[in-house]
């Protein structure tokens, strides 16, 4: 093998498919990058099983071939190298030669042939979506994902297709996140996909209306992005009906303020931080939402003014699993809807309904 | 105590004393921010007894009085409250309550009269630099301090004025870094200030050309900046003579571009590190320097241009404590000076003859 190319075009290549590489899997050819140079491209693949990343980029191919290298000195190599061009041969003892300007680095590489190969993928099921929108869908519902591993399906985001709607579903027990926008498809899938994997995906998404073209098959979900490729495997089960868990009415619905009630909040958690569970207590009165918390430290009272729709209502939450969801929406105003104090609250984005929020309250000691 | 304040001048104060709340002291009271309202002025105090920080804001003064609060959570609800003005006044249950907009806090409070006062500083022994050059001396040699204390006075830098020239000299056994810079004063003074202290002050001095006041009693340093004021305890004992450690004569003499040689060298340490003490060789040749390591995963070779005057030279370095000098040295060019593959190499400024840095070589086994 040997071969010359640009050091950025292989810097940002090699970028891209190490957020594949996690070091999650206990199979050492997996701590490598695989590389062939063949017909003027060079393709590159990291992988742990669960997620692999290929990307191609141009280079001048002088002899074909395909090496494994160590992916975090190789990367910490060509990131540290000039910004010029780069050649790379392979030579004896297993080794490959890199070389630029006045450097010459000598590395082990391993055999190609262990490198495990992508799944097949074939194109039956497809549809196309923004980069940018499948990025914000993956950001607005991962952070619900379950952390433990009691119900491993939970550790993953739901994908459901449905008269051309796709939706995202997260939930751990505590809250839920769902997240939908319309897709133009005639297919119908509901598959689950590991958080950790799509939290990667997110990574290589561009924010821009570049397109996403994502196939399904029954093990494995493809996003295809032009020249990289991104493959995830499946998680294996039924995910919980959620549809059922979502309250349909409500006795009170509050308008406010996002950034406002946030920073209520987050000020307000600063006390509940110590030992207590980050517990907040909400009284919502008719023009007004007041904030409490209190800890040995001391106390907090926080008021936001608020738009109420019903009766009023005092409640109490774990002020983080609120904090997750307000952060991550974007209106200027959202709406609250509540039934009780032991029933889930409902928050939804005033204006666009492109996703919805629900987040248990904390049962107070009578 | 009643006063108000702007909260982003309360908040400015409070992160430049909080330099001096490090949480290595023992005594709970020092975990507290000294706040005294008094005469128009809030003078807030942090200190670690080895370190302590003053420093005054404007305020409306209602009640004059004193307080301590825990400096980390006051801090972090100040950074929290929005960019107004802020009520702070005592109340009962050794308390007090913060009022911002829609906000208020209770906070417990300690006794202020448990903490600590600023030693007494007579103005006897003076001079004045400006900020930034001071700021520049301490990340100069504040490197080399050494990390264990089994020599705790190695643990300082030494301040030495003679002749109108502060020199500030710090060494750990591996490597010494001298900065020095012209002082007009008659004074001379000898003494050595804990290194973990001057990162701190180094810290809340600006960038400018503001001056800086400095005085020196027995035990400790005071650093005057105007509304603020550093007070350092000093370390006990002699310092090294450093000076009969610093070659006066050499054999070689390498000039050379120091960003091309640090580049060089960091690329070498890619192979160094893998459990290899760092270690790179350096061939010193008529017109180039080339720099070699490897390890297990394979070898490096780089080569920078250099003007050598003198014999050549094999001489082989932990890398580490050679880019820790280039790191902060700023000019285009450095001067390295040699006279032995077991002697200590001399790093210095070609132009400013403002520093100088010793780095010991590694033997290597024959």
């Amino acid at each position: 093998m040997k071969f010359t190319c640009e050091k950025s075009n292989l810097q940002e290549a090699i970028s891209i498919v190490q957020k594949a590489v996690t070091g999650r899997s206990p199979m050492p050819i997996l701590e490598g990058i695989f590389i062939e140079a063949i017909n003027n491209e060079l393709r590159l693949i990291g992988s742990d099983i669960d997620l692999s990343i290929e990307t191609k980029i141009n280079a001048n191919i002088i002899e074909s071939g395909r090496i494994v290298v160590d992916s975090k000195i190789f990367g910490e190599i060509i990131r540290k190298l000039p910004n010029d061009e780069i050649a790379i041969e392979t030579t004896e003892n297993n080794s490959i030669i890199i070389t630029c300007q006045n450097s010459i680095f000598n590395l082990i590489h391993l055999n190609a042939d262990e490198f495990p190969s992508l799944p097949n993928i074939d194109d039956d099921m497809m549809f196309v979506i923004p980069q940018s929108t499948l990025k914000n869908m993956i950001r607005g519902t991962s952070f619900a994902i379950a952390q433990d591993e009691t119900r491993p399906i939970l550790t993953g985001i739901l994908f459901e297709i449905n008269d051309k709607m796709l939706n995202m579903v997260a939930l751990d027990g505590y809250r839920l996140a769902i997240r939908n926008e319309y897709i133009d498809t005639e297919n119908s899938i509901s598959a689950v996909i590991p958080g950790k994997t799509l939290n990667e995906v997110a990574k290589v998404l561009e924010d821009t209306n570049e397109i996403a073209n994502i196939t399904f098959t029954t093990n494995h979900i493809l996003f295809n992005l032009g020249v990289t490729k991104i493959i995830s495997r499946l998680l294996e089960g039924e995910f919980i009906k959620y549809s059922s868990i979502i309250p349909q009415e409500f006795n009170l619905k509050v308008t406010v303020n996002k950034q406002k009630l946030q920073n209520g909040i987050e000020r307000a958690s600063l006390m509940a931080k110590e030992g207590n569970a980050n517990l907040i207590k909400l009284d919502i009165e008719d023009e007004s939402m007041v904030i409490t918390s209190n800890s040995q430290l001391g106390k907090v009272r926080e008021e936001v003014a608020i738009n109420l729709q019903g009766t009023t209502l005092q409640i109490a939450f774990n002020s983080k699993y609120l904090l997750d969801v307000l952060k991550i929406m974007d209106e200027e105003e959202v709406v609250m809807e509540f039934s009780s104090s032991v029933s889930p609250c409902v928050v939804k984005n005033k204006e666009k309904n492109n996703c919805k929020y629900l987040v248990l309250p904390v049962r107070l000691a009578k």
